[in-house]
């Protein structure tokens, strides 16, 4: 029963070959898998060289899956230490192209949000950091389970192109400033092999492989530094804070360990971020806030990340120095026109900068009105990502469509006052009908108090390599 | 990625339609794998029919080996409890064919050995137990690693079929009283499939897991009782005491649950049962045992078995009495009649229980002997057992040919006094050099000590159903 070793040539496996990943794995011993599930079935550490030994095989179909998610298991239930987290990591970095940016002058800083719901902070960000001469190469992902996605916000901008090639992104990086593309096939084939397999085994929730893989996406792009924006509440994969911040802290040791400046905020995700949760409403809330008018909560979380990739960059010595670069940056249009030249360069019409009505929209609109007269006392953000995934604004299965002019609009948020009849928040959607069902919905998942509730900070926590 | 429904009919699927197997199981719903991997990896509880369902459905091949590998992980580590371990061994027993006994007149007892170095017990008890009136329908394994197998042994008399069809096996055991064969593809084939699993996944060494194999096996057989041997000692899968004992009490329970009779004694196995260690050795010493001439150790565990075989079919009513009826079928030459009648009866050569030069015999044999005077203190069974892999008495993988002449002899057993220059043991072997090393290796395994070691108990403990 024992799987056969292969000798096959897999030479026609680009993904291994292409840009010497053949050459970073130099010839390894054969992997014993039986030995290697059964020490960390039995709390036993794997070395670095057995790590990469097993996820070289098993990207190279060496191992079955039955023996890879029996290996899963056994590591979400006994855990990883950072050596092993650190291995894996590298492991699967390397399993496929890895970009070399070196050549570009300047640091290259990106972010990485662990997920949230009306979480359309990159595509304020990105820009408006770019703009003050920092290089932004982001690989963004698309919505998974109740959670936005980056690259479908985009691309209801017509012709918007996320699959950018390699050449094309540095070129962009190097002419704009700031590029936004879609995890290549040839970037991290492991990490895609073995994150579908813990899809299909429940060993997703794990945190030294949501750990791993996070972070060696983010190093295969070639990055100096990394700001990762942890989210914390009902909206977010990690609701609890203590999860949040073992999650928050893995990444950043990782980053030590290779050399990475990453630096982690925890934040709030109770209540979805800003005003707008949807594909197309979200770039209108983004284009707005580049204008300089958003909401306080999606400018706090912003800025924050902002001036941390500045620090990281060398652009600015403290805090305060980079939030100011930050918002005259804003104010002096640069960050807007940074976002312009971006959505050029990327295929897409810039003019629904100017004109909204470019973008997809909703033919249908339903209130939410207040039953009472009082406060908002919570939008719960899990709940709202659900609806918005029956509405197709995200997907439930990979292959699911997306709506791209379906929405949601929070024209109160929590802690907000509000009368008795006024409009709390807006469902969008292409049928009355489902307008309606998605208006009734939403109600359900605001409340509301007479009294005001305590305001709570966006920030809760800041992390670096020092601590 | 979930793994598409299955809607294809099955019907060419044998073992899960003959006898009924499809009656068995009406219509289940759908399983979620997905949910029942989350549930046992977080210490849940699965339900009997959520078992059913999932053995049925990963039998069917509707559940891929990658999510079966992942529950069987976490059921290594999480464990199970009764009722779950109850309800995998009814799903697996009912997965295939069920013999159905019950119109044989009289009780059908078996007896099951978790596996020894020179463990032929059931060669001897299986015909003795007969002979007292007592059917004994026995289904037995092969070698497994270090352990021998009762069909191995019984294939070195030549002609000897184990391959039975259940109408011979059952038409034999009416007429002889006694039938051993092997586990037909249609048996518990869930539970093939399973171990192959768990073979290459590192989850066999699970007791819940083990003690649903065996029951599961054994109850298909169609007894009414069944006597368990766990063996405890270096040559036991269950090394420890304390482990022994758990396996022996999730079996009782499992058969209590299922309305079984199930006692289990726990023996020693930390040096080799008997004097031969081999296959045709094996069946040398199980005749020469049925003559009346045999071993202490193996006298002891084999009344000891049988008498609680005698006790639960009720044909004594205590030990006493018990050990009484079994020696005077051995004296009168009862048991010795039984084993000719089977051996006959299943193909084989009967005139071997009285000419051993017709069995397979080794052409070299090396003797191990004292290098001084003294006492043997210890034969460590397990190395022993791994000897005999490399001499091909057992087998390290599926596929690998037994050599039905190799073997061992142990002249001395612990507590035997000897002289310097005294055969301790013999190694026997088709070559003269096989054998040289052999009777090397063979000497390394024997520890030797001036003074007389304290003797250890034969049959160490007794679990039943009231306990």
């Amino acid at each position: 029963m024992r799987p056969p070793s292969r000798s096959v040539n897999r030479a026609e496996d680009e993904s291994l070959t292409w840009q010497g990943a053949a050459l970073l794995w130099p010839q390894l011993p054969q992997v014993n898998m039986h030995e290697l599930i059964r020490r960390k079935r039995d709390r036993g550490r794997l070395t670095a060289a057995e790590i990469e030994t097993l996820v070289r095989a098993y990207t190279r179909g060496d191992v079955p899956d039955y023996q890879m998610a029996a290996w899963l298991m056994a590591v979400y239930i006994r855990g990883m230490n950072m050596d092993e987290t650190s291995a894996l990591t590298m492991a699967m970095m390397n399993s496929g192209d890895v970009f070399d940016l070196s050549a570009l002058p300047g640091p290259k800083i990106d972010k990485h949000s662990t997920g949230g719901v009306g979480d359309k902070v990159s595509l304020v960000l990105a820009p408006l950091v770019a703009s003050c001469g920092v290089k932004v190469p982001m690989v963004s992902g698309r919505s998974l389970g109740h959670t936005g996605g980056t690259l479908d916000k985009l691309e209801s901008i017509p012709g918007f192109r996320t699959d950018l090639k390699y050449e094309e992104f540095r070129g962009n990086l190097e002419s704009v400033g700031v590029a936004m593309m879609g995890q290549t096939q040839r970037m991290c084939p492991a990490d895609r092999k073995m994150y579908a397999l813990r899809d299909v085994t429940a060993t997703v929730d794990s945190i030294p492989l949501i750990a791993a893989s996070i972070m060696s996406k983010k190093l295969a792009e070639g990055i100096d530094g990394l700001v990762l924006d942890v989210k914390t509440g009902s909206g977010a994969f990690m609701s609890r804070m203590p999860r949040a911040r073992r999650l928050a802290r893995m990444m950043i040791d990782i980053g030590g360990k290779l050399d990475k400046k990453v630096v982690a905020l925890v934040t709030s995700m109770w209540q979805p971020l800003g005003e707008a949760v949807g594909n197309s409403v979200e770039v209108v809330e983004s284009i707005e806030a580049l204008k300089g008018k958003w909401r306080d909560d999606l400018k706090e979380v912003t800025l924050a990340l902002g001036a941390e990739m500045l620090l990281l960059a060398g652009r600015a010595t403290d805090q305060g120095q980079a939030r100011r670069l930050l918002l005259r940056a804003l104010t002096e249009g640069k960050a807007l026109e940074r976002f312009r030249r971006m959505v050029e360069a990327q295929g897409g019409d810039a003019r629904v900068i100017d004109d909204y009505d470019r973008l997809p929209t909703a033919a249908h609109r339903e209130s939410v009105r207040a039953e009472s007269a009082g406060y908002v006392r919570s939008i719960d953000a899990l709940q709202v990502g659900l609806l918005g995934v029956e509405m197709g604004i995200g997907r439930a299965t990979l292959d699911a469509k997306i709506d791209h002019a379906a929405g949601f609009l929070f024209k109160r948020k929590v802690g907000d006052k509000v009368a008795r009849g006024d409009v709390v928040a807006l469902a969008l959607a292409s049928d009355q009908a489902k307008a309606k069902a998605a208006g009734r919905a939403l109600g359900k998942c605001i409340a509301l108090s007479p009294v005001a509730p305590r305001p709570g900070e966006m920030v809760v926590a800041r992390l670096n390599n020092r601590h």
